[in-house]
C-alpha cells in the first residue's frame, strides 16, 4: 500500500463533496490534501469526471509541482496549489471551483462586501478579489503565477491567510484553503452562499450598509476568538 | 427513559426538517421545542452536523438558559430561545436559520412588504426587521440581548407575537416561532418563500403597490379568523 | 366502488405532480378533475399535505360547489373551480398554485409579455393578469367572485379560455386549466417557466422587444394550428 | 438488428442527459447523433416524454430531412438538424433546448459577453446571438431556414463552427453541436452556466469589463491549443 494512502483518501473524499454541494459543473473544480511531513499533496487528476474518481486515481505531487506518484496527469491548476502550499506552511487543503455566485463576483472584479453575520462568522473583512493578472504573468507560467497573484494580493492588503481562508481571482474564480481538505471544501460552500446573499442584498437595497464593527467582532469571536463558544 | 424524551423527539424531528426544506447550509440553524409544565426546552447541540443528530443529542435547557440534561453544549443561540420562551408564554417552538432570501432582507435592513395573498395568508403586516443592536447590547450578553431586541421591537411596533410569528434581526437573520416546533419550522419555510417572492416582485415592478386592506383581511381570516375555513 | 373513482384517481395523480414539478410549498395549491356527464369534479381536500393524499381523500363537488361525496372539507378555492367549470364547458381540469415566478408577476400586477418562442408555443398573447378584485367582490363570496373576476377579465380582453389556458389574478397567484387535469398541470409548469424567463429577459435587456407577429403565429401553429406538426 | 443501432443508442443516451442536467422542461429539447458514412442521424421523436424514450424510438433521418427508419414522427426541429449536418461536415451531434438562462439571453437578443475564464475555457468570443429571422424565412420552411439563419450568421461574423460550438437564435433558444452527441450536450450545459454567470455578473457590476485578450488566449489554449494540457 502506498505511503500516501491517507491523503489519497482525504483528497478523494473532499473532491466528492464538490458535486454534492452543488459547487461544480462537470470537472470545473479540484481539491488537494497535503502531508507536510512527507512534503507532498494528493490532487484530482485533470479532466476526470467525479463519478470515475477513486483514491487510487489521485496524483501525488511535491511542493514544487513535480509528480511523485500516479499514472494520470494532475489537475491543470496543480502549480497554483504547489505555490500556495510552499508559501503558506499552515494549510493542508486547497479547493478551486467555478461555483456560480463566487465566480460572478470574480468576473465583476469586486470584493464581496461584509453585509451580515453569516459573513462575519467566517471573516472580519470583505472577501478579497485579486485583480486580473498582468499580461506578463499570464504569458509566463500561468498557474504558478496565479499562486503568487493570490499571495501578493493578500500581503498588499495586510490580510493573513490564516484568518481569511478564501479569495477570488479577478475574471477567473475562487480559491479556498484550510487546515484540512474538508475545511477548505467547507470554506468553498460558505463563500458561495455568502456571495449569493451579498448579491441579493444589493438587489434588495442598493444602499445596504456594511456590517458595523461591533457585530463583526462579536460574531467572529463567537466562532474563532480565544473565548469562542461555538461547537463542541 | 428521560422524562424529556417527548421534547427531545420533537426537537429532533423539527431540526431534521431544516435541511430537507433547504433552509440551512451545514449547521447554520437550530430548532427548540419547549414543555411549559416542565419549564424546559430541548435544543440542537452547537455545531453538530444534522446527519449526526439524534433525539439523545438534544440538550435540555431551562428558561433562564441553564443546561438541565445533556452532555453536549447547546446551540450558541440558546439564550435567545430562553429569553423568548420566558417572555412569551404561548409559544412552544422556536427556529433560527440563515435561510438565503430572508437573510438577504435582514442584511438589507428592510421589512418585507406585504405584496400578495401568500403573505396575507400568514400575516396582516409587513414582516418586521428589527434594527441592528446597539454596541452596548452587542458587547454585553449578545444572545440574551438578541432576544430582547426582538421582543422590544415587536412591542414598539405594536405587533403581537401571537399574530406575527416571524422576525428578521437586522444584519443578522430570521427567527420564527409557534405553538409547536413543527409550526415554527413551517413559519421559517413560509418566510423564506415570501421573502423570495417579494424580492422578485420588486425586480419585476419597482412600483408594485402593497396589498390592499380588504384582501389582507380576507386572506388572513380565511386561515386564521373565527370563521376560518381553511384546513380540516 | 364509487362511480367517481376515475376522477378521484385523475385528480389524485394530477395533485401529486405539483410538488414533483416544484410548483407548491406545503399545501399551497390544488387540482381538480371534472366529469361533465356526471356534472361533478374531484378536488383536493383543504390543507391536507400532499404526502397524505390518496384517491379516496379527494372530495366530489358539483358545479355549484356543493359536496356530493367525501368526508373531508374540499379546498378553500373550490368555489372558484366550480364557477369556471360552470361557465366554461370545454374544460375538465383546473389548477391553482402559488408558484414562485408566476406569483411574483401577479404581485407585480403585470401581464407577462411574450418575449420568445417558448411562450408562443403555448399562447399568442401576453399572459393576462386580472386586476385585484374590488372591495365589494372581496367582502362578498370571495372564491366565487374570483372565478368571475377571471371570466370577466378574459372576456373584456377578448381572450378565449380555449386558446389561453392560464391567468394571473393580481396580488394573488395563477390559475390554469385544460381539457384534462394533467393538461392543466402541464400549463402551470409552462406558465412558471415562461414567467421566469420573462423576468430574466427584462433583467438582461430592459428594452427587450416583444416577439414579432410572424414568429408568434408560426410557433403557435406548429403546435396548435390545423396543420400542426408537433407530437405524434 | 438495425444497422443504425449505434446512433440510436448514442442519441438515446444523449437525450436522457438533458433532464438530468436540468436543461429541459417536459419535451422542450432534442438531441441527434449522426453517422457520416451512412449519411443519416438518429433524433428524438416529437413530443415523446423523456421517461418513455428508448433507443428503438429514435427516428433515423437523412441529411435532407427524409425519414429512413422509424415509426414515429421525428422532432419538429429535424430540418434544422439536417441543414446543419449537411453544411458542416465535421459535426456528429446537435442539441436544441430551451434552457432557462440561455433562452433569456436569446429573448434579450444579445450576445453573451465573455466575462471570465469559464467562458474562455470554451470560446474565445462572445456567444453569438443570431437576429430573429425575416418574415419571409419564417413563413417559408421555418425549421429549414432556422438552420440557414445559424449558418449565415456565423459566416457573417467570421466565426468557425468548429471553434464556437454554440449559438443563440434571437427570440428563440440555443443550439449547440460537437464531434459527438455527448459533446454537444456538454456544450449545452456549459452555455447555460456561462449565460447564468454573465447575467449575474452584470447585476453585480453593470460596468464589468470583458475579459482581456491575454486571458482569453491563455485559457482557451490550456484546453484546446496545440500545447493544451487539460485532461488526460
Amino acid at each position: 500500500m502506498s505511503k500516501y494512502q491517507h491523503i489519497r483518501e482525504e483528497a478523494y473524499q473532499a473532491n466528492m463533496q464538490l458535486p454534492k454541494l452543488g459547487l461544480v459543473l462537470f470537472t470545473f473544480g479540484n481539491v488537494s490534501a497535503a502531508d507536510r511531513e512527507l512534503g507532498v499533496f494528493a490532487i484530482k487528476p485533470s479532466g476526470v469526471p467525479y463519478e470515475e474518481l477513486s483514491p487510487e486515481k489521485m496524483v501525488i505531487v511535491d511542493f514544487v509541482g513535480k509528480t511523485v506518484e500516479g499514472d494520470l496527469r494532475p489537475s491543470s491548476d496543480t502549480l497554483t496549489h504547489a505555490v500556495l502550499y510552499n508559501n503558506w506552511e499552515n494549510i493542508n487543503g486547497i479547493v478551486h471551483t467555478h461555483s456560480t455566485y463566487a465566480t460572478a463576483w470574480a468576473q465583476s472584479q469586486r470584493d464581496v462586501p461584509i453585509y451580515g453575520t453569516t459573513h462575519a462568522d467566517h471573516n472580519t473583512v470583505d472577501i478579497p478579489c485579486a485583480p486580473p493578472m498582468s499580461d506578463e504573468m499570464i504569458r509566463g507560467d500561468y498557474e504558478y503565477q496565479t499562486g503568487y497573484q493570490i499571495i501578493n494580493y493578500l500581503q498588499d492588503k495586510g490580510i493573513s491567510y490564516e484568518e481569511v481562508e478564501m479569495v477570488l481571482v479577478g475574471n477567473h474564480a475562487p480559491f479556498t484553503w484550510g487546515k484540512t481538505a474538508a475545511k477548505a471544501v467547507y470554506n468553498s460552500a460558505v463563500l458561495e452562499e455568502v456571495a449569493r446573499m451579498a448579491y441579493l442584498t444589493e438587489q434588495i437595497n442598493p444602499n445596504a450598509p456594511r456590517l458595523k464593527g461591533s457585530l463583526i467582532q462579536k460574531h467572529y469571536e463567537r466562532k474563532h476568538g480565544p473565548h469562542s463558544y461555538y461547537g463542541q
